[in-house]
């Protein structure tokens, strides 16, 4: 028999190289979400497949990733996981104590019909918290995703928060005189601004009502770079004075660089109820690297009470991207103390012994029962990271001696066996 | 709309309790495969069905969680690791250094269409060696196994290790005369032996060629508890040579206390050739922790070249279901230096600033804007496993103090603002 040896369509494997630097990447989530007390959770990558069907259109749910089981359930690999942590708050609402700071780095799936090289996986970091109205959910989601950008090298040179609100996009709709109803529908539609041509936008803004006239007021509003051009046509309302906070309380933070009012950035899906931002990329791409904002109704949508939230969904796959074009990949070597090296089979079980010894004082160690030449063994120890290197050799080892080589200076020198494991760690 | 609160039939959910107690298994499993040289790797959860097509009738390939995907392609949820990694190893097997000394920690997946309660999917710890033939390779395997046991706080009086070797099994088939084409499917049946009657177990065995007399003969052996007893029945063979050696290298390696040779232990999956291992309880239940063994010929089966491997699996249900029947499982309660809670709005800013002050720090830090009563906030700030609480209080913060408030012995000490990023860790 012979099988294909490629990964599924679309999916990833990751091998030592790549797992080092998805684990650097993950730890830096997972270390970020730590201090800002953010607890870890998980479900299961499968989920019934009502839990993604919304109304609006929204792009996630036309590209879900859905089958049917054996026994007829209709099954979803999770394209997103606010849904899933919607249903996990529902379940305890009574016995949780709110505000909820959770995290998770679940991975999520879509399919398209016609994928040109575009992945149907990845790996998202989402934190949310559940249970707080006030804005300060916004701040703290914010300074969250912020900090682990700086973790990884990044500054306001390199990545910009675009913040919006989906209040104001709606009073502005409103003043358009768009159809109430199809609000949610037009921001979907406004989400594919960048990635339609100008034609396809407007004739799927006719669809939900906007006549040329409308669409040329909105595109008017869509220009405009600051928000005191936005009240002067606007006038006041609570969507710019909460967008006003949001900035000076940023700049009170030491974020304020980092943070800009954006008109143009609406989110693509089609629950959030607020504040809704983007970071992207700061230098010529313009690319998206994550977002999020405020579902204040998710929860009553699933059958549950009305619970204010907020989060932001951050994966994996642009930011790494990003980091390369900067040249900010870290240099991620294996890390091993000790590689064990018998001369011969003779010297095998005392090799034994003794990485069993060090590996219960927690040392990291490799074992090597190639028996090869000692020149091989020593390059396969260098290529493996080893600090050092311990030769056991027949006569050495009859006189309880071994011979300890220092990897980088490349200086040897014989040592006691009885005494390695009093060894320092470097 | 209302939708179901329940996840999928047979996945779990991970609420932050459940979380905090996998983050410690697998921290366990990740901590002791370093300790051990082993590097971390990962596929996706989907592979192509073929990649499990087998002919042996093991269970976990007739309990293939399995579709059809939008595209017509017949896609599997893994059911284990170990096609995976043969893989990726065959993709690369040019260029890849060996032995490979490889881990990851899938989750895994089966579909029984009559499920009573038994999960659908799992974690399962996977530690291989690929590329080395010596018997070390299981040595290191098995160390690894018990070395993570052991942090478990795990000895010999809990867990045993069922050593055999499916060679011994083939030596024993034939000096019974079975059909030596069926081999494989009768060891399959075998390792069925304590889930179906008697009855069943000898009209399966009678389907794979043996006589009443044939599987009385195999009864007589499975029935021998020491390696002398075969080896009176059967004769000096390579199997024997081999359980013997390993047996005594275990003993040497100081793990002789949880070994045990098992003619009994067969394994269900039809790739192993060689020594097989099981771990079990070693209280009255024997349930079956974990297992592995070797496998030479998995890798050319899929197209390769014969690459000699050994490994295991060790899912997460069945061992912390042990731990806590042993009253082992740790006490995790949640980790957090301090809980910074303002009084009022007013300092809702201040205390957003001292919080990002000290999470730069890499210090964990909740913030509390409920502005709730004070012992209110403290009871809260108690029950997230708070160290220290730092009350922002109007005339305090005036004067550029606040007041720092040990949890643990409840005593409070009025401290300034500036000196709070000093504070020493615990």
């Amino acid at each position: 028999m012979s099988i294909s040896l490629q990964p599924v369509k679309g999916t990833r494997d990751f091998y030592p190289d790549d797992m080092r630097l998805r684990n650097w990447l993950f730890d830096i989530w997972r270390n970020a979400s730590r201090r800002f007390g953010f607890e870890e959770y998980d479900a299961c990558v499968l989920e019934s497949e009502e839990l993604y069907i919304r109304k609006a259109g929204d792009e996630i749910t036309g590209q879900l990733y859905n089958f049917e089981d054996k026994g007829g359930r209709r099954i979803a690999l999770r394209p997103e996981m606010t849904p899933s942590l919607a249903r996990l708050v529902l379940q305890r609402q009574s016995s949780l104590t709110f505000p909820l700071k959770w995290f998770s780095i679940p991975q999520c799936f879509r399919y398209e019909r016609m994928t040109r090289g575009r992945r149907r996986e990845h790996f998202q970091w989402n934190a949310d918290i559940v249970g707080q109205p006030d804005q300060m959910a916004e701040l703290e989601a914010l300074s969250l995703l912020l900090t682990a950008m700086r973790m990884m090298g990044l500054g306001p040179e390199h990545i910009r928060v675009h913040v919006n609100d989906r209040r104001l996009l709606d009073a502005i709709l409103d003043h358009i005189q768009a159809p109430r109803e199809n609000h949610l529908a037009v921001m979907v539609v406004m989400d594919k601004r960048d990635k339609i041509t100008p034609e396809e936008l407007n004739r799927l803004l006719e669809e939900q009502g906007l006549s040329p006239e409308m669409t040329a007021r909105l595109n008017t509003f869509l220009a405009m770079r600051s928000l005191d051009e936005v009240l002067a046509e606007l006038g006041e309302c609570e969507a710019i004075a909460s967008l006003r906070t949001l900035l000076e309380r940023l700049e009170q933070s030491g974020l304020g660089g980092y943070a800009r009012f954006d008109i143009t950035v609406v989110r693509g899906l089609s629950y959030y109820t607020g504040t809704v931002f983007e970071v992207r990329d700061a230098g010529a791409s313009l690319r998206a690297i994550c977002g999020g904002g405020r579902y204040d109704s998710l929860l009553s949508t699933f059958g549950g009470q009305d619970v204010p939230a907020v989060g932001f969904g951050f994966g994996d796959v642009v930011i790494l991207e990003l980091l390369s074009d900067l040249g900010l990949l870290p240099q991620l070597d294996r890390e091993l103390e000790f590689a064990v090296i018998p001369f011969s089979q003779n010297e095998a079980p005392l090799a034994l012994q003794i990485a069993q010894g060090l590996r219960e004082q927690g040392r990291t160690v490799s074992t090597d029962f190639s028996y090869r030449k000692l020149k091989k063994a020593l390059q396969r120890a260098d290529a493996t990271g080893a600090l050092k290197a311990l030769l056991l050799l027949p006569d050495e080892a009859a006189q309880g001696l071994a011979v300890l080589r220092d990897m980088k200076t490349r200086t040897e020198e014989t040592v006691p066996l009885a005494g390695i494991m009093e060894q320092k760690a470097d």
